[in-house]
């Protein structure tokens, strides 16, 4: 089953700065081959469900690895039966409205 | 490694009513034996990070089973390196402080 | 418009306890005479739409003045046009379901 | 009180092409002169924190005056009092991090 996800990780318990934090989750998901999109406010993932959410945990696990106790991550989940669907086609479904080329 | 997780389960393309898909999730967690507290905008559960989600990617498929063609849902995921703590703890942690019995 | 809210607060930069911050947002919550409920993963509560927000923007200026320098919170936002629910409506709809008193 | 946030509006109860719903939404934060990006999981929107919320309120109307009976939206949101930060400076400095242009 493919998924796409948003996934967003807070330190809890660190600084302020978060990007050493992100920039290690980023890392994980470049090594693991995933397809990934960093934004404003997570990182948006696409792949197989079993392979992204090894990732996941892979994430939490290097950040209480860097020492932060405690760690916090919100993540929204999208599945589909009816049609394979990547994150270009989900952005480009809502331009295309926008722009006037679909109904 | 422990999680605790609120899980927030969305069907999209049925009609308005979710009561049947959430309980269909309900009935999933039960099975697997895991601990989870059903309450107004989600589950929280708590257990070993592999189990509980390998209990939610069954909920996604369940409900695309159910002949729900997307399902969308929403996830907070907390994990900690410091101390055991459970979802009763949490929730006593903050009524300590309400009631004045912590300072 | 009424709405049910999900609430998660995340104080960035302090230490791993939390409760002291949850507390302090439900107390706003009670001075605003809001209904909310405590959960294991946030705050779940109900009312007209910009008293609900009212109260949310208020939980962040709290914590920044309690001198937390990021907050970082995660809602979920409900809103119903066809008839009015409360949060005890959305359990109770779930529970007769799992309960068999409903098909 | 500056605010930056994610929203991703799931409206329940119609078909599985939620874009135009989503353009509906896109069409109101540029109407209040947002600055918006969508993505592929929601939508980053930086602003004042009253002038982004009533917009929010207002996507959560526009889609309800477009037949759809609930709504469901989730967002994240990040205040901070220690400086002003923009979403383009999240990114690179996350960016930088990767590249190795900060320790």
């Amino acid at each position: 089953m493919k998924v796409i996800v948003d996934l967003c990780v807070v330190p809890v318990g660190t600084g302020v700065s978060l990007s050493p934090y992100v920039a290690a989750c980023e890392r994980v998901l470049a090594e693991k081959g995933l397809s990934f999109t960093l934004h404003a406010n997570g990182t948006n993932i696409e792949g197989a469900w079993d392979e992204v959410f090894t990732a996941i945990r892979q994430c939490h696990e290097v950040l209480h690895a860097m020492g932060v106790a405690r760690v916090f991550s919100t993540l929204k989940v999208g599945t589909r039966s009816d049609r394979d669907q990547s994150m270009g086609d989900k952005i480009r479904s809502v331009e295309q409205r926008l722009s006037g080329l679909r109904p």
